[in-house]
């Protein structure tokens, strides 16, 4: 059954429980699960991720792929063995078991939207 | 392998072909696939729509769920049987065989990213 699910302006949503986000090196970012198994969402998930200034997303790669949208501040992204610089509005795919990491070149958060397919989303 | 579409500000992509997408009574609606099976994605795909002023997507049910993010102007969209007023930073869930239209209510066009599983995406 549809949900609609109210933002809080500027692309956050408040009312969405934020779990901590462990990085490398992140302190303070945050997931938080827009659409998942909780609404019945059986062919992929939907999270959004604030990573504070100086903080970087883990470096890593799994079988899963991602879909990202860049929603607030800069950062550059390692895909496989080369880093490009993104800011809001930026699309970005990763590959299944490529390598990847987020790292927040910006004075405020660096934020996104993030699709899996379902079975890469443990948590919710 | 991994890539990076740029955007063209106000979370538009001028670089992504857009394709005439058919609502009802819709004529100078759009649909960008800027993540899908050209990227190598098998698990989902990203397509991002603009309606224009007075114009409605297709009032329709079908196997794939929809993922949306609106990210401008205003709405209704219906699910189900219930009629929901949406705006700039709502998610919306649309299960599978849901019964689903998006009116647009404002002056401008109405904008939203939508994720689909990968075979609910025959365009690309």
């Amino acid at each position: 059954m549809g949900t609609v699910q109210k933002g809080s302006g500027n692309f956050t949503w408040q009312n969405v429980p934020a779990i901590r986000y462990e990085g490398d090196g992140a302190q303070g970012a945050t997931k938080q699960i827009l659409i998942g198994k909780s609404n019945g969402a059986e062919n992929f998930a939907l999270r959004y991720f604030e990573i504070p200034a100086g903080e970087a997303s883990a470096y890593e790669h799994h079988p899963h792929d991602h879909g990202v949208v860049i929603t607030r501040g800069t950062a550059q992204v390692l895909l496989g063995d080369t880093w490009h610089d993104v800011s809001e509005g930026d699309v970005v795919y990763i590959g299944s078991d490529e390598q990847h990491q987020f790292k927040n070149t910006g004075d405020g958060a660096f934020c996104f939207l993030c699709i899996v397919p379902a079975w890469g989303e443990k948590q919710g």
